[in-house]
């Protein structure tokens, strides 16, 4: 891996990852959930904000926060994951935000379903799309723009506006005072600081829809958008760390290996460990069911047979037959880079403190 | 400034910063506090959890979470910074975690005052300093550790031993369930996990206390401890930024300029700010006073006469006479670099979306 710019640098001590041994825990606790924020944090007043709905609509909607929270609530267990995420273990390194494995986070969020709200507007015969715009701005590849994304309409059967995550109102960095939330795709389909829906009949042609978040082999391909979350599985790295290195060392002897899979395709299926750096793989296993759009839990024992260096993975499979790859393929723009995750690991006859 | 490595963006992934919008909050939102977690952060279960007072003192005590929380409650806002603070930013930089300038926050802590608790254990005569001892545990310079800092009784007198945070239990990242917090002093100060707290003698010698955080202007330099924060004025970097430069763009007008300012051994007694890089200055206006350990904040409205480039920077003096530094002198370990900020400005004539 070639070293990280000033500018991968901002963004890296910006937008923070999860430290993974918070896989340890079914939903993230606050603060520990993964964190990409384009532009700024906008200031939003929640007395003066409200949500339009308009368009390609019968009804147009002006909602307030609390005409939202009046209505019936939905709550969903969701874990989200950033596109990006891998992208600064591709090789070589696309520059954008410098993802190792950490874009990650699962949430309890509760708000509005989104089909009922949009049932309520009715969506006019030709619509297609329904475009999210973000209290959120900037300039990106010299375009002055808002954040905004767009959703198929027949994609937005499972989503949410939500105002609450983990049972309390949204931060201001996850997008207080609504936002989107669209289980099994990969998180910039998540617009925060929800300002506008628009219902429209032409594909959105946006720079975060039809530039940014595509699946590229070189500059001149068209590319595919990035939609779902592919498979992936990740482990608490066993034992302690090194400070600076982050080496992990463990004692010789049963080590209960832990983590998360997830896939925004289908339900986990199953998750594989090996020793030798994916040269022999052993079943692991899986926990509860937390419910079809949150992370699943699986073990392992691992007994080392003797002290020594061990590479430690994992990889994930779903129910679509859909298998994580130990080398994904590198791509333009560092999306979508589920490799599996190598943890060298210093096993030692001698106990730890 | 030269590359980032591997090593330094795992540490920047895992430990996150204050993005510098979040000047705005007198409190820092929950999960905007900056953090620097030198290990993993530790699975600690709450029932079986004891504070440990031992040591050289008459009564030795052992306390359940509940029993801190049936005595007498202290809260304080207090602004906690990283020693490491501006690290990278040093040319040639210490090669640590590396951080630029958010390594910062502010928070609410609630819990039950040090001085009160050791009052009650009764050091003898003799003892001159406490040790506290966190569950995080690690390997550093080749020396496996837990997380232990120590401070003299003479400075114990402002701390607390703090259960909750903005309002609620301390989340696992900020050290559930108690913590120290010194306030006024560098964030490594403020011992996360607090499983012991050792009354002792002779001065304590561990890695964290005798070895690291020292400033040393060169390797042969034995270096004296970090101890209190030095002064610091930060503002929010004004207008829009580009998302991969994070460069901002203002429109030629009046700009509002908003920012807080602090310093561990005085109450702030004003802040400067320039646009010109550091030629000339001009005196902010002072927000109300939070508190002697919170920050202050500060206003200065900016009115550039034309469209162009600026460098907008901003300085902070303390009561006790001590004045922030346009650069601060290098050392070792990357200690304590309150250089001003610099903040690229665009001015253009056009309107912004």
């Amino acid at each position: 891996m070639g070293d990280i710019s000033l500018e991968e640098l901002q963004l890296a001590t910006r937008n923070h990852g999860m430290p993974l041994e918070a896989l340890r825990y079914d939903v993230t606790p606050v603060g520990l959930h993964y964190l990409l924020i384009h532009y700024d944090i906008p200031a939003v007043d929640p007395q003066s904000w409200t949500l339009t709905v308009r368009g390609t609509v019968q009804n147009s909607l002006e909602l307030t926060l609390d005409e939202l929270r009046a209505r019936p609530a939905v709550e969903m267990t969701v874990t989200m994951e950033c596109a990006g995420n891998g992208r600064a273990r591709f090789d070589p390194r696309p520059v954008s935000q410098p993802w190792l494995s950490e874009a990650i986070g699962t949430a309890r969020w509760r708000g509005v379903s989104l089909p009922s709200l949009l049932a309520e507007a009715a969506p006019l015969p030709g619509a297609t799309e329904v475009v999210f715009s973000g209290l959120d701005r900037g300039i990106e590849k010299e375009i002055e723009q808002h954040f905004r994304r767009s959703l198929p309409l027949t994609e937005t059967t499972d989503a949410l506006l939500a105002y609450e995550m983990n049972g309390a109102p949204l931060l201001p960095q996850h997008g207080f005072p609504l936002r989107l939330v669209v289980p099994g795709w990969y998180g910039m389909t998540n617009v925060k600081w929800l300002d506008t829906i628009d219902v429209v009949v032409q594909p959105f042609e946006g720079f975060q829809q039809a530039t940014a978040y595509h699946f590229r082999h070189d500059d001149d391909d068209e590319g595919r958008p990035l939609t779902r979350m592919a498979p992936r599985a990740l482990m608490v790295p066993p034992g302690i760390p090194e400070f600076f290195t982050r080496a992990r060392t463990v004692s010789l002897g049963d080590v209960e290996l832990e983590g998360r899979a997830w896939s925004g395709h289908a339900p986990i299926a199953g998750v594989e460990v090996s020793d030798d750096g994916g040269e022999s793989w052993a079943e692991a296993e899986l926990g509860e069911d937390g419910g079809r759009w949150a992370w699943r839990s699986w073990n392992y024992v691992w007994r080392p047979q003797a002290a020594g260096e061990y590479v430690l993975s994992c990889r994930a499979r779903d129910e679509a037959g859909n298998v994580q790859p130990v080398d994904a393929p590198w791509n333009v723009g560092g999306y979508s880079n589920n490799s599996v995750q190598r943890v060298s690991v210093t096993v030692t006859a001698r106990d730890l403190l």
